[in-house]
């Protein structure tokens, strides 16, 4: 067991008998086999001196013992990390950004306190997964739609603190925009509410964000100043239906207007997420095995030594009859409205030479059991379930059998001049750190996950034997954030092993954000309890420079 | 002159000599004549010893002289007050929270950074009113829409800092809500950026919220945790079409499943603004004096001893073959989609009961010259224009001739139970304080400026020349304030003559968000430089409690 910083065996051993008086003994893990459950699967520094690993964890049932659990953790100055449901992989998993923290388990707070279908809203405990919150919907006949990141295992609550992101309808997809009110424990212990949830007797704690004066919300997101124990959410009514439909354009250059075209629809309010793929993304082509084995002229590209150029993959796929790009549009409404905005789609879009369009599925709502079944791509009807975690995670597809990944998610305006640069500058870089050629290049499309923003990724792959491979990847990726950063491209967010990393790249006039951040953080939690380093954020008691 | 507490004649001199320096002899304002022009003109304490005056005004160009005015406030302890148009009234105007602070008025600061149309945004600085950043729309021939308030003189980034709203399309009605990063110097004069702004190079300032980490921009909104000098804000690209439609209803109550359709409607995106009226409303129908006058029967009601309950206005109502409730419904995008969303909420509206569908204007943008004239409600298109605040403003359709008006904006949850129960409270509550029953009663609408929020509006109509008025007007203000914090509802914005007492409001557990508010401002502002007592946070220097 690794004791935090600073911290005494006998400190520790008395807070750990406080914490079983507080939430019973089977609720305290300090075995190595229980607090092993917590280290994050996808570590960077698998079985090294660095992983961040807990010391052990409590698991308290209500809000009142997550309060007596800080003070206790304060009495002894023990920090803790907190968790909702800790499946978080690709950032962080469970694992916390100081190792020794005790990490403090919510999955056993788990009440979905309300769902809404007049209003449109919910109000969750952090143990709450997508899964539960969609059995609760389901069971109580309720009209509202989730709006869900791609593993259903998560948490509403987690994960918008993590400024997590979905896909479907417009802000809904901006999990942390679209909450509304949360109840905090803060690092003294006391609990505080926020927004309308601050007003004793308000209905309103998921109508009105705001309340009255500085919002402090964002101070809990992607951040330490204390536990969130309740958070609400708007939600989504049903709508009447769903329709999905691909555009396709030949050229690689095709994508300016295409994005310019999808952002006029996107910020009417007339499409959901846009999903933007290439034809020769590897990724997506490894998916369909049988489409490129043979494919020598394909398979050479890939593995051309230096990096194939935008024009070699065009005419390539010109010579076979295969669109460059394509996105796929989804309309949610009315059906005939939904058919209306989809040929309004189809008018401004006409404008780009050879584009093609194809209605791909449309659905009235609500679906029945057969037909959820039959869905192609689930999420985007705010379906829960594990399939595109489960072919990115550790599966045959990705290059090298691997054992987990981390995310590269760099933030790059909507438009296609800055993704065309974005291509020549992350293959570049990704040549000379010796990247395949296969995890980035011309052909990687955009996400657009979260309203408005062009996210742009690239998996590392890390290993649970190879500790010479995760030294490398470490290191790619920090070069990487730092070769992003220089063209004005940042992480929308990433695990506690490159936290400070990205942090620091957020650099106006010497990271005076990150030092307001800072001094905020020290008046607030002067001992340093809540999870020391999360978002780059340090107290005093643990910063180097301090 | 008055001086702030604590800060001799001859620091603030020094100061004042300073500030000269830094931005010019005729941009620092101390004689009577001069300083007067920054009163609250809608003061309810006009001409009394409580009246909140600022002591002297200095004007900065750039963001330089911005914070050279901060540090050297810091240096001598003098309170600043900073305001951008300066046109809040009704909500304080540009008058201080704290009597001899000096205003910061930036109204010169007007700089149009940026307005992009393919990815639908703009940055400004604080003095760019909403007239300014339209005619800049105009004239580079820019395809957005902007959603702006009543007043037209107000200023974009002033407004979303008051947490201020508008009239167009869901999110982009709250203000605050559709802003996208903040340059801020903060009360040590450091210059800060948030969000994506904080990252150099980059392009996505407007197009990323959160960037990394905590987000903070929060505190700067309703609140004084610095100066706030650029902001960008997401903007709507202009539609195809606007349609507007009257849905007329009979019975008070019906105001229930109205209600409910229009929230189903909205959360979906499907509508704008949802503009509820009442025909029976006195200030409505003061607008058209013919059809009141002569009509003794509603004459007497307006003037009947106690309340006339709601029944008796229906009765009337049905009497006249008036429809008690009606709302109007925006559309905006594809003519088609449009046309298929109202053909829609008609859909979902038939089972009200004799309810009346109309279609009141239906125009393809962009407008000619000649429409914009014609248009009935200029600000659901985004034109800027002063009509609305002039009907309000001291003009003769309110009861008694009055100098100004202060706000009364209690948030409701969007249900029709509350609001049939907000008529009841509040119209008792009125009446037992003696306000005229024409104010509010069970005609009284709901607002829906903020996306997701009602607000139930009472004016109330202060006097330059009767001090016992104003006195009776604050002692109401504040006991309905009391009265409706005890059922849940609490003020979303409020001048500050009453953010105290509104603050104060959002109690849950002894106030522990302000006190939350309080502590993060002693750690960032020790000596309570920015704007103390603004948003209910006092400074420790100026706490009554410290």
């Amino acid at each position: 067991m690794k004791l935090p910083e600073g911290v005494s065996s006998k400190d520790f051993n008395a807070a750990m008998d406080e914490f079983r008086g507080i939430v019973g003994a089977p609720w305290v893990f300090t075995s190595d086999e229980d607090v092993g459950l917590y280290r994050d699967a996808y570590s960077p520094w698998w079985d090294e001196p660095e992983e961040l690993v807990p010391s052990a964890a409590v698991a308290p049932a209500t809000v009142e013992e997550v309060q007596a659990i800080v003070r206790v953790a304060g009495k002894y100055k023990i920090p803790l990390f907190a968790i909702s449901t800790g499946k978080n992989l690709g950032y962080g998993g469970s694992a916390p950004n100081l190792t020794g923290s005790v990490i403090v388990d919510l999955k056993r707070m788990d009440k979905v306190i309300e769902v809404n279908d007049k209003r449109n809203f919910c109000i969750v405990e952090p143990g709450v997964s997508y899964f539960d919150l969609y059995k609760y919907i389901q069971d109580h006949k309720l009209k509202v739609m989730m709006d869900i990141p791609d593993p259903g295992w998560g948490s509403p609550l987690g994960n918008a603190l993590d400024h997590g992101v979905g896909y479907t309808w417009n802000a809904y997809r901006d999990h942390y925009g679209s909450h509304c009110g949360m109840e905090v424990v803060l690092p003294n212990g006391e609990l505080m509410r926020t927004g309308m949830a601050a007003v004793p007797g308000a209905k309103s704690w998921a109508d009105n964000k705001y309340g009255y004066g500085a919002h402090v919300d964002g101070l809990f997101a992607q951040s330490n100043f204390g536990i969130v124990t309740k958070m609400g959410f708007w939600m989504m009514p049903e709508p009447e239906h769903f329709l999905s439909c691909r555009v396709s354009v030949p050229g690689y250059r095709d994508i300016v207007p295409l994005i310019d075209v999808v952002n006029y629809l996107e910020d009417q309010g007339l499409i959901g997420f846009p999903r933007y793929a290439s034809s020769l993304d590897p990724m997506t082509l490894m998916m369909e095995p049988e489409r490129v084995q043979g494919d020598k002229e394909l398979l050479a590209m890939y593995s051309k030594p230096g990096v194939a150029t935008a024009e070699e993959y065009e005419k390539y796929a010109r010579s076979r009859g295969i669109d460059y790009w394509n996105v796929l549009l989804t309309f949610y409404g009315p059906k005939d409205a939904v058919y209306a905005n989809w040929a309004y789609a189809k008018k401004k879009l006409a404008g780009i030479k050879d584009v093609k369009f194809e209605e791909v599925e449309s659905y009235a709502l609500p679906l029945d059991e057969a037909t959820k079944q039959k869905v192609h791509h689930q999420v985007a009807l705010g379906i829960p379930n594990m399939s595109i975690f489960s072919i990115g995670a550790r599966s045959k597809v990705m290059p090298d059998p691997a054992d987990g990944h981390v995310w590269l998610g760099s933030i790059l305006p909507r438009s296609g001049e800055e993704l065309i640069k974005a291509h020549e500058v992350f293959s570049q870089a990704m040549h000379d750190l010796g990247i395949s050629p296969v995890v980035v290049g011309p052909f990687t499309a955009p996400q657009e996950w979260n309203h408005r923003t062009f996210i742009f990724m690239a998996p590392f792959f890390v290993s649970r034997s190879d500790k010479a491979r995760n030294a490398k990847v470490r290191e790619q990726y920090v070069k990487l954030v730092e070769i992003a950063a220089k063209h004005g491209w940042t992480e929308y967010r990433t695990g506690p092993a490159f936290q400070d990393v990205v942090a620091k790249t957020y650099s106006f006039n010497n990271n005076a954000l990150l030092r307001f951040q800072t001094a905020l953080k020290d008046a607030i939690d002067p001992d340093g309890i809540i999870a020391p380093g999360r978002g780059g954020i340090w107290p005093k008691r643990f910063r180097r420079d301090a």
